[in-house]
Order: C-alpha cells, then sequence, then structure tokens
C-alpha cells in the first residue's frame, strides 16, 4: 500500500467537517434569478475563499428548488452564460489582422463560454463534484424538451471527462464482506438482472465462483460509478437462469476455465456518455488472469435489447431476408405461451438465431453503426461476437426485447486493439466465424 | 473512514503491475521528430487503449532524452499542435455569419489549440500526471531562453490546474511515525531553513510542540506538493534561531497560545504558479483549532527576500525616504562584522526597522502589488502584516537578503476574507497598525 | 493509527496461506481413542512445528466427529489427562519435608492437570483459539448429564481467561458501513429483541440517534464477542416499544440527554462465563461522552426474566408479602388477553411494580445474590436499579417471563466503584431510593 | 483485509484515551513496602475496574523507584507473594486422603504461587504488557546476585510465554517505507552487525535483493520484538562483507536462487528465553517462496560465537586433536596482524575450518548440545549445519569471537522436522556431508 493511499482515507469527511460543510441550510429560498445572479457574481470574484461559500450556496439553493425552478436555472446557465461578445469579436478582428499561434490562443480564450468558468467554480464547493453530476442528471431528463441545453451538456462533458479521467478511478472487488451501505446501491443499480433481496445479492456474492468489482472514485463518497458481475464457469454459458439461480453448487474458483461478465450496469446517470466501462471490463480481466491463471476465455453473456423491434419491423417487410416458411414459424412469436411447446419453440430459436447473427451484422444506425447499443459498446471495446444464444433468457424482459435471444462478446486481450481499430475505423463488426456463417446462411 | 477512501489503498500501485508499467524501455532511442510524429498519431487516434500505450512510448521517448533534445520536443509542442488554421478562420466565417452562442462555442472548439489535447492524451498514460509535472518543470528552465514555450506553458497551466483542482488534494500530518521515504523527501525539499541531517528532523517533528503538514495528491505517488512546519509558542517569535536550535525543551502542546508556521516549501517545480498554499495553511489554522482549542494567534515567521536589495537601492537615491544619519548607521551593513557591536547592530536594527515597514507598505512592482514576493502570496491568501522583526535571522542567507529582518504574518480567520478583498481589489497592503505607524515614522 | 495496529490487517488470513491451513482434509475419520492417542503424542512432543501440525490434526479430527464421538474425546481429556500421580505424590513428599517456595512451586507444577498443557499446545494451531472456542461449547452442552467434565471445563476457562483478557479484546462500532458479513452476525446474535430482518436491522444501526458497539478479538476471525445496542434519547425510556418501532422520527444526537442500553448479547456461547460485558458497557459509556458531550444519563432497558416464576409462587404462599386485595387483582394475570381492558392492567401494573421492587431486594440465590440473572449482570458492573417500569415490554416473551415488567439500570461512572464495592463486599442490591420506597410500601 | 484486522487499528491508543492513561502521576513517591502492601491489596480485590487502576498505581510507582528500590520490590514478588501455606497442607491433607482428579486440582490450584494471579492483575492495567516485560528486564538484570528471584522468572516466563504465543504476533516485512519511529528501533536493535546511521540502514532495506521482516505484538506498540535482515544472492555467500559493503549494484530479486539470513537480532531483553526466532524464520521462507518462486536454497551467514575461546583452550591442551604443525600454524593467530601475510592466513584458514567443524560436532555443554549457542538455536529450529567459511567476518569483533569464520545453517523446509527430531530427540549435530568430512579429517 503506498502512503498517499493511506492519507485519502480521511480526506472527504475530514475537509467537510473542518470547512464547514452545512448539510441544510437555514437560508430562505432563492428564486431562479437570484441564483443566476449569485452565479455572476462568482464569476466575477477573485477571492477564492469566499467562491467556495458562494459555490456552496448556489448549488444548495439550486438543489432546494422544484423541478421548475431547476429547469428555469438550467436555462439560465446555458442561455447568459456564453461568451462575452464584445471580448470574442476583439479577438476575431486581432486575429484576423495578426493570425499567430499567440492570436489564436487569445480567442479560444474569449471564445470559452463563461458556463465553463462557472462549472469549474462550482466545483470547488465541498461537494461540489456530486452537485454536478446530480444536475447533469436534472439537465439530461429536460434535454428533449429544451434542445437549449445542449452547449450546457456539452461544457458539462468537457470538464466532467476530465475530472473523471481513468486516472482517478479505483477498482474494487464488492463481497459479501463489502460494507452494507454500498451493497445497497450494488441491488439498487443493478440495470440487467434485477437483485431482489440480499438473500439474492448474497448469491451474486459470496459463492467462490462468483466475483463483482466497481469503479469509484474519490469525490464521489461511497458511490459506485459501475459494476459488473462475473461468474466463473466451465464453458461459456448459454443461458441466464443458470446463473442466477437459486441453490446451485459452487465450482472451486481455481477449476474455472472461463470468466462471464453477465451484467454491467452504470450507476450515476448523470455521467451517462463518460464511459469507463471499458477500463473496468479490462482491468476485471486482468485481475482474474493474475489471481486464477488458468481462466483461458473471458466473455460476456450480454442481452439484446433492440433484437425484437427491428425483427418485428423485418417481418414486416415484404423483401427482407426471412423466408417465407421462417414468417410462418416466427408467427409464433405473438403467442403468448409459444415456448410452452419445445418442438414450436426449437424451430422458432433456429429462425431466431439467423435473424440475430443477421440483426448484428446488417443492422445499422445512421452513421454506420451496429443498432443493438450493447454491441456498440463491447465492440468499441475492442470485444468480438462470439456466439448468438437464442432461449438464453426467459424472463419477461428477456422475452419482449430479443425474444429470449442472448449473446457472448469474447475479450480476447491479444486480438482487443486490433479488433477495436477494425471497429472504429473500418466500421467492422468484428464477430467470429460462426456467428458470420450463421448470419449468411440462407434459411 | 469513508469506503472510497479506503479502497484508494491500492490503486497506483495495483493498476500499475495489472496494466503493466514498464519502468526502463528497451525500445531504441526516438528523436525528436520522431516523438512529434508520434503526438501526431495519438492525436489522431480513436482507440483508448492504444492511445495508453503510446502516451506512454511518447512520455518515456521524451525522458530518454538529453537536455538538447527535450528542447526540440518542447518547441515542436509549442508550434507545431496550435489550432487547426483552416477550421478556425471556417469557424469564425460561420460566426460572423450568424453569431449566435452555438456558433460561439464551435468557435472556442475551433480555436483550442490542439496542445491541449495532446496534453490530456499524454495525462492518460499510467504515470502520465507526473510526467508532465516533469514536463513542465523542464519547460521553465528554458521559457527564459524560448519564449515560444509560452503558450504551451499557458496549456500545461490551463490542465495541470484541472487536475490539482483542491478537491483532490489531501493534507497529512507528517511525523516520527511517517514512513522514511516521505520524510527523506522532506528534508530534500526544505526550502526556507535547511534541514541537515535525520537528527535535525526529528526536532522538528517529534516534540510535542511541532506539527508538520503536507498537500498530497492521489496521481503523485509518495511526492508532498508542498509542506508547512509549526511551531507551538507561547508569544508571537521574533527570531528564527530558537524555534530551530538544538536542545530546546518541548512546552506541552496545551499550553501554546501561539502556532507560527515557520517554514513553507513548495516541492514540485512543475507546478509553480499552481497555487495550493493559502488551502493548506487554512487547512491546517483549522485543524490546529480543532486539536488545540486553546491557540488563539496564527502567525508565520517569515523571511523578507527583497529587502536588502532595495534597501541598497534606496542608500543611494539621494531624495529617498531614509535621513542622513540613518545613511550613516546604514553603513555599518557594508562591513562583514556589523553585528559584533550590539550597540551599533542595535542603532542599525533601529533604522531597518523602519526601513522594511517603507518597503512593505511602498515599494511596488509595476502591477501595483508589493515588490516581496513572500508578502505577496501572504497578503493575497489574506493575512495582515503584522510585525517587523529585526535582528531575526542572522544566518548568512537572512543577513544577505533582509539584514537580519523577518516579519510575522498574521492569520485571523474571521478577516481573511476582508483582508483579501482589500488587498485583491483595493491593491491595499493590509498591515497592524504598529507597522503602519512605523512605516510613517520621520526617521 | 499507530504502526502496529497497521500490521495486524494481515496476520489471520496470510499466515494461514503461508503455512497452509487446510479446510478440508482427506485423511480419513479417527477413532475418539485415536484421537486421545494423538493428544497423548502431542504433550510428548518436543517439536514445536510438528506440535502445531499433529494439533490441527487433533482438532480436524475431533470436529469430524458425531454427536457421541465428541462426548467421547471430551471424557478422554476430561479423565485420562489428568496430573501424573507418582510425581505428584513425590512432589508432596519433597514438600513435607522441606516445606519451601520452591517445593511449593514444584508442586504446583506437579498437581497441574495435563489438560492444560494439552489446551495450550491445541491452541497453537491455526486457528486452535476458534476451535476451542467451538470444543467448550460442545462440553456446555454436556455438562449437566456429563458432570465429570467439570474439571476439564474448569481448565477451559482458566486459559481462555486468559488468552480473552481484555487488553485483546477491540471495541468497534457497527453502523450501517460495516460489512455485510458481519452484520448478518448481528442479525443472527442477537438474543434480546430479534431482528427479524435488514431493514429492522438498518433501523437500529443507521439513525444517528442509534448508536451499535461490539467486541472483536484477533484470534476469532470476523467473530463479535458481545455487542450492545443504545438509543440515544431526551428521557429514560419506561418502555420498548418506541425505541425498536418502525417509522420514528431520529433526534439530532446533539440533543440527547441519554443513552439507553436496550439490548445486550453475547454471541459465543463457548466463552460464557468469560465475562466482557462489563468492560463493553464502561468502554461504550465513556466514548458516547467524549462525542457528546452533553449526555448526562446512561441507563439500561433491561428484561427481567425470572419475575413471573417467582411472584407465581409467591402468589401461592400465603405468607409471603402480597396482600389479599393485591392478590386478587393479580389473578388477572392468569387471563390471555389480561391487559384488554386498561383499568385492570393500570390496576395490576401498580401491584407488579410493588411486587418487581421487593423481588430485586428480597429474592436472593443460596449464595445471597440477586436472583435475578441480569441484575446480578448489571449489579455486578457497579450499576444501580433505578426504575421498575410495569408495562414496558407488550411482547408474548415479555409478557410471559415478566407480565411486561422492565428495569432501568443506571450507570454512573462516578459511582461505579462504589455500587461494585457494596454489591460485591456487602452483598448489598444497590438501588434507587424510589425502587427501595416501592419495595417497602405497604401494598 | 479481514473485518478484525482492520478493527485493531484503533484500540492501544483509543483505549487509553478513553480510560485515562496518566503518563506521569502526581502521586508523591511510593516505598518498595507500600507497593507490596498495594500488591496485597490488588490481590485481596473483586473489582475489575478499581483492580485496574490499582495494577497501574503499582506499575508507575515500581517505575518510579531507583536501582535498589527495584530490587527490593522484586525480592518482595519474589518472596512474600507463594502460595498460602496453611491452605496448600489442606489441599495436601485432602488430596492424601482421596487422591482423585478433583483434589489433585485443588491441590494445583492450592499451591499455585500468589505471584501468579498478582502478575495475572497487573497484566489487566492499560499498557501492562509492556510494563511486565520491562520489569523482567529488570528482574534478569538481577538474577546473578539474587537467585531468590529464580521462582518470580518463572511464573513471568509461563505467563508471557502464554500472552506471546505465536497466534498474537504479526509478521510484518521492513523497508525504506516503514515508519521512521519503527526504522530508528532496528537501528539501535542490530545486535549482530551494527548499523551505524540512516544511510547504512537504507542499504540494507531499500535494494531489491534485501529484505527485513519482523515479529511485531499487538500489546507492544510500536516495539519490534525480533527482526531478520535477508540477502538475496546468486550463490551461497562465504563472507559477511559483500552483503553489508557500501556501493554494491542490487541483484534482480527474480533472479536470486538463495535466500541469505545473515542477522537476526532479539528486540526486547525482557522476553528473553521466550522463544519467536524458528516461527520467524520459518514464516519468512515460506513469504520468500511465494514471492520469488525461483529461489531454491534457504540459508543463514552466521556468527561462531564461542570458537576462539574454545581454541584457545583446545590449543592448551596436549591430548586434543590439534596436531603439532597445526598448533605452529595457530601460533599466528596470537600475534595483531596475522592476516596480513596471505599464505600465513591461508594454512590458518585451513587448520580452522577442520578445528570449526570439530567444534560444532563434539563441544558440548553439561546437558549434551553444541557449546555454541548460535548452533543451538538454529538446530533446535531444524536446520542442519552446511558449510564452515573462514575468512569470513575480518571485523574487529568477528576476529575476536571466531577468527573470522563463519557458517551457513541450512533451512530446507522438507527436512525441518527430521532435523528437528534428530537434535531435540537423539541430540545429534545435524551437518552437511562436507562438515563431517571436514571434522573427521586427521589434520
Amino acid at each position: 500500500m503506498t502512503f498517499v493511499a493511506d492519507l485519502l482515507a480521511n480526506v472527504s469527511r475530514r475537509s467537510r467537517e473542518l470547512i464547514g460543510w452545512r448539510a441544510a441550510d437555514p437560508r430562505g429560498m432563492r428564486t431562479p434569478a437570484e441564483i443566476a445572479g449569485l452565479a455572476r457574481t462568482l464569476l466575477s470574484q477573485r477571492g477564492e475563499a469566499s467562491g467556495v461559500a458562494l459555490a456552496r450556496d448556489i448549488l444548495d439553493s439550486y438543489r432546494a428548488l422544484d423541478a421548475d425552478g431547476r429547469t428555469a436555472v438550467l436555462m439560465q446557465f446555458a442561455e447568459a452564460f456564453g461568451a462575452d461578445r464584445a471580448k470574442l469579436e476583439a479577438a476575431i478582428a486581432a486575429y484576423q489582422a495578426d493570425p499567430g499561434p499567440a492570436a489564436a490562443a487569445q480567442l479560444h480564450d474569449a471564445a470559452e463560454p463563461r458556463r465553463q468558468e462557472l462549472i469549474r467554480r462550482l466545483n470547488l464547493a465541498l461537494g461540489g463534484t456530486q452537485d454536478l453530476v446530480h444536475l447533469r442528471e436534472d439537465l439530461l431528463e429536460r434535454i428533449g424538451a429544451h434542445p437549449g441545453l445542449k452547449l450546457l451538456d456539452a461544457d458539462l462533458v468537457h470538464l466532467l471527462s476530465s475530472w473523471f479521467n481513468r486516472g482517478f478511478l479505483v477498482v474494487k472487488r464488492i463481497d459479501w464482506s463489502t460494507p452494507a451501505n454500498i451493497l445497497e446501491k450494488i441491488i439498487r443499480y443493478e440495470a440487467v438482472h434485477e437483485i431482489r433481496d440480499w438473500d439474492e445479492l448474497r448469491r451474486r456474492l459470496e459463492p467462490e465462483d462468483r466475483r463483482c468489482y466497481a469503479f469509484f472514485h474519490p469525490q464521489l463518497d461511497d458511490e459506485p460509478l459501475i459494476f459488473v458481475e462475473v461468474a466463473l464457469t466451465a464453458d461459456i454459458p448459454a443461458a441466464i437462469a443458470p446463473l442466477i439461480a437459486e441453490g446451485g453448487t459452487a465450482m472451486p474458483a481455481e477449476e474455472a476455465r472461463v470468466a462471464v461478465f453477465y451484467s454491467i450496469s452504470n450507476c450515476q446517470k448523470g455521467l451517462s456518455g463518460i464511459s469507463f466501462g471499458s477500463f473496468l471490463i479490462k482491468q476485471v480481466v486482468a485481475e482474474l488472469k493474475r489471481e486464477l491463471p488458468r481462466l483461458t476465455t473471458f466473455v460476456t453473456l450480454s442481452p439484446v435489447p433492440g433484437l425484437a423491434a427491428w425483427l418485428k419491423k423485418e417481418r414486416r417487410t415484404e423483401t427482407g431476408f426471412l423466408l417465407d416458411d421462417e414468417r410462418t414459424i416466427l408467427a409464433a412469436l405473438d403467442e403468448p405461451d409459444w415456448r410452452a411447446d419445445p418442438a414450436r419453440a426449437a424451430r422458432a430459436d433456429r429462425v431466431l438465431a439467423r435473424a440475430a447473427a443477421r440483426y448484428f451484422l446488417t443492422a445499422k444506425t445512421s452513421g454506420n453503426r451496429p443498432l443493438d447499443p450493447v454491441a456498440r459498446f463491447h465492440l468499441g471495446n475492442g470485444a468480438r461476437l462470439e456466439r448468438v444464444n437464442p432461449g438464453a433468457d426467459l424472463s419477461d424482459q428477456g422475452l419482449a426485447q430479443s425474444h429470449g435471444v442472448m449473446v457472448n462478446y469474447l475479450y480476447d486481450l491479444a486480438r482487443i486493439e486490433d479488433n477495436h481499430e477494425a471497429y472504429a475505423g473500418r466500421r467492422e463488426v468484428v464477430a467470429s466465424p460462426a456467428v458470420k456463417k450463421l448470419s449468411e446462411r440462407k434459411g
């Protein structure tokens, strides 16, 4: 353990005590206009100490507002704190008169929206980073209705990316000896396969063939940013139920050959778009390899959230890839209990597998990326689409979003860079030969 | 202790192990031009994983260069990574066509020197922050001879300020149970009153009337950023020797009324201009108040580095403030042993006290700030110039820089904000009535 | 944090890894006679390393036995490992020939049952202490049926007392940020007022007017020895329900005047009779006083487990202290729903209060101690019986054991020593004037 | 890290604060007789809380005494706190009347010197264990002149052995990031090869081919019990100078094949005879094997403290094993500069090697153990005498005690048990064939 690490033990709580963070503030409510006024004062100030108190006042006052009040403040921030127009135009004139690098740098400064300096100064309040993450959560809820917030969002993303850069993230194993106040957040934030109670949580953490890892950040006290749940198995799994069912027997960790990332959950809505999932997975792969050198394969067992919607459209398209008898078979999907008859389910699964392979390899966004968001995440990380598993998730949600299909993405550290370049550069969907063949199969 | 704090225990060392930081790289030497080429590649890349490795390669290659090679790389970074001129001019045109906030934001982006993105990407290398601090140290050594580096310096300061913002700094008491590898850095970095060996270090740390506090940062492993040494005393001290002499008896900490900050040392040259001294002092004042509620007074005992040089000029100026008999008395200063005769030394000290008060209150930079850099630091923090102490530092250095004069600056938490505003806003030198009176005395 | 404390971080787990503790041992089952044979070998050995392995073998083999096998081993240990008779008689002869201190010391050695050395050597196995605590738990279950085990029990108590002496116990606050594997033990071991699930646990730990503290021991990994639950209140409470009910509002901790110890649970049956409850309470009182200086009163809210049984007998005794009309009133107790009628309950409570006071002050064991075991514990600690609260515990168990009566014991640190001496020396039941008066009331 | 380990962080310091350990006690000096009186009171008390304070009073008062006063107290403890004679004789009578195990156990109790209970109660004082270790240090200084202290010593050894049993010892690597207050104790306690200053300490700790490990105990705050210094090398070393010289180059730790234990120092005189060195070495061997699996050989490089004295006698004995020409060669040893002439030194070394082998294999104590105390330690641990190295320690001390001879003891974990049994059981000096052959060589 390094010396510095040791020190950090005291930082958050103590500095708050010392400088005096008031949880509840007796000052009266402030209006959005008053808050914007305080923000202007904050920007005009030189003294850092009074700035810290003022920043806290602004953040507390913002938090005390109702939904409409918050919208009003966010709109104010977005609209009234752009660059100083006169200054900007003077800098443009200066640049045009003598277009050197110094003038360009000056122009850069002059063009900086005052929002950015405002966000930086708000961040100096104790607990300011946490508050800005919540503020961005508010913003994202409103951005559809208020596109004027986009510029403010861009500024927040720019600065949060800098403060949440990978160097500050800390990976930590979560297990049954983790403090309860962290564990209850794992229950709450699990986004893929719901954890119903403490007993289920325990089944996912305590057996020796289970692992869970999360990223934390020094300024987000006791708040995981993202976490991944891992099962150690003998083979690449083809279904989720056996992994999360009650009453299984744990396999000795040293005997496992495969590590399965079966659930990845982001915890902070206010940090969406600021991605650390890729780092987490790679760090966990490295960590597991070190601890269990006999592990040879690192895969996910992932949902396919866009398949059902896409297939619905395909089934309506006469000119699509589906053959007529496939269409007939898939008609089963429209009945509530279509899996009750095993033969019928098997026929449907066969068609679904081919459809899923087509979906991944051919369904694209306008930017020529895979339509499936989970695919974009893993392929962007340098993983390979390894296998399609029909009948893998028979939960209501699994049936609804993908008719039960799940897939495995393979993380092969030796290939990650190449895969990433193929995907990011050549827009290639990196897939195993089996998946490719499946996609090319004619019915 | 918070959960997050606990985690940080493992971060630095572990992540290096996991992802594999190579201390020494067997790859051949790269030329400055090659390094600039790599930097261009780094900027053009999309993949974060390969980017991390490339950033490390650039930093390692830079470090392997000799002094001239480093100069060449720095000049390349400064000159060849400005904003893209075509893009910038297009953005200007777009803004001029439709000068709204969106166009201003676009202009801001277009005007950003590519140096900033380069620095951000270098920072993602493991240990990147540390390397950038060293790189800036190199830059500061060359900036006098190569003014073209100024723009690069501005970019570094901008980004380092963000990464070293107060929220990430951790204050830690340094004492005799601190790890030896940290303590040896305290010996090395002490810049005000030299610590000759481990015994002297121990005298400054172990007695119960001594304290030492430092700031650390999670990405600068085992490296203090700044530290302050404190003596607890009964009264405001008028001389440094009793505070650092051998063989004194410690006073019970609870009986002390005064905390004296007698030495503040910055440790990282590459962070000069990125100020945290003010935060450290305020945090230590708060910490000491909490631990020892009977402390009433927080002062420094500070050097006056510019006094002798300024006084030399004054003595040559016929029209200055010095009276004729004062000039005669100060002639003593030109003799090596002028303090040997106590009566003569006392006469000189009386004149020196008046001169020092004049120096602080009237000698100004072109920006109308006090000429004395230590005064600028403490007054800027909101301290008050409290007392002038002639004969306070009889070391060679003390006599050379200020003829032995030291001063006390007073930190009164209740007055800090007002003092700061007076200084920063009205350019006032905040001083005690006694010092003001001394400065106005006619001979 | 001291350096040594820091080190202990690694001890248990690591040393086990290093020297190789086998959780499961593939060796075949051993019979009780074989185990006794191994014990004899262990005693005859000189080598500490082989001793450690042999001790582990014995403890593992013991653990693998069924109930009868364990009884047999315990009986063997009790009966076949007494002092060596020949040696003892020679020592007696030597002492009688020359009765000095050296001969007495030799006699002491010769009279030591070999059981003690056996226990000491078993304790050197890794995890040996934990196993010996379990072994004593087995023993206590059998001691009624097998009085021959008493001598072995005395030896275990003698040695466990030494190893669990207060210097090794560590008090730790238990709260909602405590690891889940510890918290589940709090749920399991709560012996006074059942904790039904994690939500109820949370209600006892998380509100700011709640505290929980436990003792731990370095050789009992992750196992609390005893814990106490505390509520902070405005006044001395007269009933348990408001303290453990759902949905209350927490009082700000700084406003509390009273700390109520409302549940104390021993966790390790194998340590019964080795008392640390007294130390825990005193340490918690000191800790709370330091944290919340405005607390003035430290009391328990305690059950009265023996009251109903005693009163049943009293009600049958014609010559007892009960008046005739009291007997009539108490007849209500024989009906299942006697508290349904408030007036009747109030009449009964009045009589119960007087009866309880009599019970505490006059009902004694053969050793002239109070009959009530909880009273013996708190009075033995130096507490004072402060107040009798009828109708304080209306749970099934509370009604069954004491017709709903609970009492407060007061811990006044300034009086604890005197109270203890009065109780331990003069066998006095230290009680408040109010309780005394109540006990002396004539009906 | 286990939960319990984490807790221990607070124990020592905190519990002292809480219950109030007074470092300096204003109460007047007590005489030895008064202290003995307090000890009698302590034994007669029932209350544990007052007992704790009284125990502290006794220990503080003892510590305040001068040397004679301490002697007097120790003699009192030794002589006036034996078993109660009347009680003992009654117990003898009871045993003789009915000599069963219960009577034997009673006799054991009755024969216990009250010293033991006194020591147990003193140990309950906060810091009591540390004080008892110091008290035993005083006792050992006096035991030669006052043989009456032997019984007290036996009681102290009995109880300290129990409290310092292996389960409580914590092994910790000592390196350059260890707190300075621990490191200064390493400098002070190094007993084999002096560490002159912090630079020399650093040379022994920081290079990657060096290790140092110490044992600590939770009740001896910040005090190492014993430590061992290790060098990692390519081959078994034949001389000490290269291991501790200035200016060497470190070998990469992974390339080392041999771990050399070149210095083992006990730190606490008051714990002499309570042996943990064996455990430390074995634990360090296990630890190093785990960290550096390519290490194949674990040896010491040890002094031979008794060789010179024994050889002096041998050289005077006409009938000894020395041949006449050997006697002539060894005459060189009487001259101060005998190693100046390399040829002469080589001849002497050849004879010294044979003499040393004889010394180890034939020179015995009255108990038929090797005369050499270091040999007794390592052979008792199960090591094997591996190699004799003449000219290995040319320091003044090395030449004085063994004419420069050092030896290697080999720790082969697979053979340790057998070696130990051979040594402890059959009194065999386990030595390598080479050493045996050397010892049998005829001149």
